[in-house]
Order: C-alpha cells, then structure tokens, then sequence
C-alpha cells in the first residue's frame, strides 16, 4: 500500500510542532504562546458566536474581518486574505507558485514548516546560511545566474532534504548533494521570518526592501512574530509587487487556539491564492475572535509592553549565566551556551515542570529558546536554568 | 506578475461556493446545511471552551476526538485523522498521492470541488459518466489498460479541465481533447460522493466493495451525506487497505460553521496523511463540538429523522409539480424539469426570499438542487415553485 503515496511523500517526515506532553500542568515557553489570556473584548465575541447560525457556513470570503485588517493597515480588503492560521496561508503560498523540481530558498536556520511544505510540493529547497550577526544574507538573491560565483561567507550553501530528498532537519554537508540546487534556476518563492525564529533577530524593512527588488520571484516576509518588533515591512507592499506579508493572531493577540492569520499582498498575487483557498477555511469562531481583537488592539499592545520589559530582563539574565543570548524582537528568546547540552537543559527543566524548546537540527544543538512568560514564570525558568547550572 | 503563478493555476478557476447573499433573511435552501441548530450540549461545550487556554495551540493530533471517533465506528484512533471540514482532508488526500500529471477519476456529476483539487496540483481528472439510473459506472475502474476499449454506455469518457486545462465545469466535449485520458494509466485516486451530490443518489456498498477491489490506487468514499442514508461504506475498511471513508460534522450534526471532518483509514494511509496535515488544522473549537457532538449522537439521530421524512414529502410534492426527482438519500433533493430553465427557477425563487442551487455545468442546465429545511421552511419554497410554475 505504501507505494501509492508519491515518492516525495514517501521519503519526507513532517513538521513536528512543540511538545505537548500532560502529565501534569507544566509553565509552557516552548512554543511561542502568549502568556496572556485574549482580550475580554474577543472572549465575549466569541461567546455571543455560540449559537444557531453555526449550522450554517462561515462566510467563506470574511468579509467582515478582511475589512476590519485593511482597516487597520491603511489597504484595501481585496489586499487582504484571511487564512486558518498562518500556516494554511503559506500552503497556499506553496501551492500558487512551486511546481514539482522547482526552487523555494530562505536562510538557515529558520521556521522548519518552509522546508516540509517545499517536500511536501516535491520542491527543492535553498538553504542560505544566515552570518553569524543574522543579517540578511548576501546569496539569498542569488540563483538563475548559471554559473557558479566564488563561494564567499554567507552566500548559498546547499542542504538539501537528507539522503533522497526527504524534508525534515536539514543534514550536514556531504549527502545526497545531487539533488543540491545553489547556483540552479531562480528562486520561484524566498521566505524571510522577520522577527526570524529560532533566532529572534530583526532584519531593518529596508535591507528587505533591496532583496525584494532584486528577486525574480515571490518574496514572503513571514511577521508572525512583528507585534513584538520595533517596525514592519508594510511599507513594501505599494513598492514591490511581488511581496506577501504574513501576520498571525497567534501570538500578540493571545489566539493560538482559534486559528487565525493573514496575507497581505496585491490584488494580483491574492487573486490566485484565493483559488487555492479551501471554501470555509476560517470558522465562525476564528472569524469572531479576529473582529474583536482589532477592536481591542490597545489590549494587544499592553500585554506587548510586558513582554517586551521581560524579554530584555530574560536575556540579560541569560547573559549573566553565561549563555550567548541573541538580540530579540519577538517574544521568545535564543539562547546558546555549550554546557549543558541543550537538550539536556531541557529534559532538566522539564522534569522541574517547565518546557521549553530545543532543536534536532545539528546546527543548533547548543541553542535553547524560551517563549516569554509572566513575571513569575519567567522568574521560574532562570531560577531552574541556574539550579541546573549549579549557581544556586 | 501574473507570470509568477505555475500555469495550472493560472489558467484554473477556483470552487464556487453556495451563495451566501445578505440582503435580507433568507430562507437558504442552497447549500445543504442542516435546519435544526446544533444539540444544546454542543453549544454548552463551546460556551466552556471560551476562555485563557484560547491563548494555547489547539492538540495538534486531535486526541480525544480521535478516541471518541474510533469508539462511534469500532476503530481504533490510528485509523481516524481530523480536518478542518472534510474539504481539508480532500486537500491532504490529492496532496499525498497525486503528482504532476497524474490522474484523478470520479463520475460525473458529483461533487465539483474534487475537479478543482486535481486541477491545483497539476492533475488530470478523468470523468466517467454516471448512467441514467446513478448506479455505479462501469467504467470507473477501467485504465492503465494501454488500448481503448471499445465505447459502450457508462464507460470512461473525457470530460478536460476546459480549453487549456483550467479547471472549473466540465465543458462539453469537443474542446481540448489532447488532455483527455480515458484510457491513460490508473487513477491514482477515485473519489465518490455517497450519497452523491448534487443527486443525493445511493450506492450500495456491496458494489462499492467490487470497485474497492478492481482499483489498483486508493477509493475515496466521500461519506458527507452519509448519516441521512440507509447505510454506509465502514465494512470495507477492515476488507481493503485502499478505502479512505470520510464524514463530515456540517451536515447531520449542523456544525458547518465550526469546520470538522474526519478520515477513517488503515494506520498505512493514515502515517502519509499526517505529514501533510497543517501542524494545528483544527481549532479547539471543532474540536469541542465535535466531542460533545459525539455524546450527544440521538439529537443528531432525531433532526436526521424529521429530515428524512420531510425528504420524503419534498421529493413527492416535486413530482406532483412535473419535475424528475433522483430518489435522495442525502438532506437534500434533486429535481429537474424542462421549464424554466432551472437558473429562471432559483431567481424567481430568490426573489421570494428562498435560496436554492443551481448549477453552471452544461449537463445539469435543468437540475435544481433543494436542501431540506424545516417543515415550514419545505412548505415555503414548495409553495413558491408552485406559484412560479403557475400552479397557484
């Protein structure tokens, strides 16, 4: 039976979100959740959803909702598309505009899910190592050129999907390198996460602004994390016609449960990603929960506020146990230090009762990353953290 | 920009959903949601469902409904996958076993949506009239034969994705045949709608089970209607390891507005679907109603009991008023009559504050497709075609 799946199926793992394990009530800075509840505001809308019309579909366009985003964003609703999560948009994403062989490129290390979706399409995958400051880096325009230019710091590096072109942690150098596309046919979609994850780091909307006009292709900058930063990348969308910007309600708006996010892009560029929408692909809750949290935004930015106060007192504290901590504008941070290893760190924190992420990707097997929590939970971590390291 | 889209996309239309006017409260009959609001335990469980673990990512592997799931239908929960609707498992299914090229077979007409999912991934759908009577066609085991056979009643014939290959509704034949597969290589997926839609027409499963064994990829059981018929398609799944089952909540249990469906399968096809699954597809929403909607399964029974009576008299009264009507085993009826064209008929009817479907593919010109609503409700629009017809 296993032979009737499409070989690029057949050989890739898939997206493995954060731990959810229940054995008890743990403090859960490993996924990026806001410790937060949503507003009032949203929870009484999503109340007043309960009820009889939810045997009816939602409205498959949420109208209502792209005008309440375009709103608040200064566009118009036919630049906006609302997605069951942001997830369900960058399918969409991958869907329009890679075919089976073709090429989709983003730095490395970043969200995980691009490289699933491209196997997942039976795409090949670009990996552009960020530098060591993770500014952009200089290859992630390269591409289409034919001919090989001089290896140099920060320019594309092949890692492909491991042995036969299976998605999942990218391996190191040296296997299945056939299938290795550095220097091949332009990018047909780059992904940018700015703020980027795991790292946390901020790349300014300008530099952004010079890779999307130097690209061939479709550039997405993926701000799911942008709340929590200090600017945004809105201002390329009437500049460049081949920009998608990704946002979430998942994060600063406290709705990782409901399932919300959304693309902003040209009329152009969303006309064929409506075509590869599923019909009723955002619920009558979601499409509530969204309603209500724009008009409640002020709540939004307050809980921002703390999160941002805590995430400098996180890393400092960080810093002064020794770990190397990146420069976050998200709400998370990234941590490396090369003792403990960070997987056992996090088993060790785990049994204390707090998870929180660390990574299979070889590259990042010295890396933690914490999700800002309250005041006490994050009071918690460090104290578990220096427990471990023996300073206490 | 356009250029940027994959040419499938570009030359395809997207699905149309049911219309969803809001002009004024109308009786909507168009699109086979359920008249009954969903069981006041199901709202009860979504009221508890609002509140601070909204800020927390929904179980990404749908625990508890999967166990609920398995223990309604003998299952275990490894053969049970959740969706976001039944239209995201369709997604997930096209998306694991259909390449490039590949071909999709269904008979025709049915539901449009499977068309528009092979069109997006580059497929190609071959169609295969239904006979008269909406009985199983013979020829939809029929390919990977080599030489066509020789054209008899029923048998596969072409129906293109239109001049270029776009999706959308089949175009009467004669155009773009050099797409046409009838006789190509073996479907890699057969999907059938039963009760079909928009025919509401049954199959037994005794002939489903003969097909499930002359298919050499997988059968689609499309079970969305399935909870209003005289039976159902589960025994094949123990019988054939390529029998994917799928249910939907929007129907019987009127929660189209919450987004829920399910997939029963072997573990086999079930390890290829979970990896193109969105990480988080369904919100903790779906997921309480569907759980409470589980334990509350004789509500769902009784309003599945006033509806199939009202089927009943619905699809009497129509032939009283000179329409064909197909024997429905669906919430629904359709019904087809030379004059007015059927198109006249929904407008005329709109008019009068009541929704019906009507459809755009040339071989369903005459059909009206009515969902059936509450005794009031099914008296209105009867009395309204009345009135068009002239009969009052």
């Amino acid at each position: 039976m296993s032979s009737l799946f499409r070989p690029c199926i057949e050989r890739m793992s898939g997206y493995v979100p954060g731990a959810q394990p229940r054995e008890r009530p743990y403090i859960k800075l490993n996924a990026n959740e806001n410790p937060y509840p949503p507003s009032p505001k949203v929870l009484a809308a999503l109340r007043a959803a309960v009820g009889e019309t939810l045997r009816l579909y939602p409205d498959s366009m949420a109208t209502e909702l792209r005008e309440k985003i375009a709103e608040r964003h200064g566009l118009s609703p036919r630049e906006v598309l609302v997605g069951n999560g942001s997830d369900d948009l960058l399918t969409m994403i991958i869907r329009c505009f890679v075919g089976e062989r073709q090429v989709v490129a983003a730095p490395h290390p970043t969200y995980p899910l691009y490289d699933v979706l491209v196997a997942m399409q039976n795409g090949r995958m670009r990996w552009v190592d960020f530098p060591e400051d993770f500014s952009l880096p200089a290859g992630l325009a390269e591409g289409g050129a034919g001919v090989p230019p001089a290896r140099r710091k920060g320019q594309a590096r092949c890692l492909p999907h491991g042995p036969e072109g299976g998605a999942g942690v990218p391996p190191a150098r040296g296997k299945g390198q056939a299938r290795c596309l550095p220097h091949g046919p332009a990018a047909r979609v780059t992904f940018l996460a700015n703020p980027n994850s795991p790292s946390g780091t901020w790349i300014e909307p300008e530099a952004i602004a010079e890779l999307a006009g130097r690209l061939k292709g479709v550039l997405v900058v993926d701000e799911a994390y942008v709340d929590f930063a200090e600017g945004d990348c809105l201002g390329l969308l009437g500049r460049f016609p081949n920009v998608i910007v990704l946002r979430s309600f998942s994060k600063s708006f406290s709705l990782a449960g409901v399932r919300l996010g959304y693309a902003l892009a040209s009329e152009t560029i969303l006309s064929g990603l409506v075509k590869v929408k599923d019909s009723y692909n955002v619920n009558r809750f979601a499409l509530a929960a969204g309603v209500a949290a724009l008009d409640d935004i002020e709540y939004m930015r307050a809980n921002v506020a703390k999160i941002r106060a805590e995430r400098a007192r996180v890393s400092e504290s960080l810093r002064k146990l020794g770990f190397s901590v990146y420069p976050s504008q998200a709400n998370f941070v990234a941590a490396r230090r090369a003792t403990p290893a960070a997987q056992a760190m996090r088993d060790a924190l785990q049994e204390r009762g707090i998870l929180i992420r660390s990574f299979g990707d070889p590259k990042l097997r010295d890396w933690i990353r914490i999700s800002i929590g309250t005041v006490e939970q994050n009071g918690l971590v460090l104290a578990g953290i220096a427990e471990v390291l023996g300073r206490k």
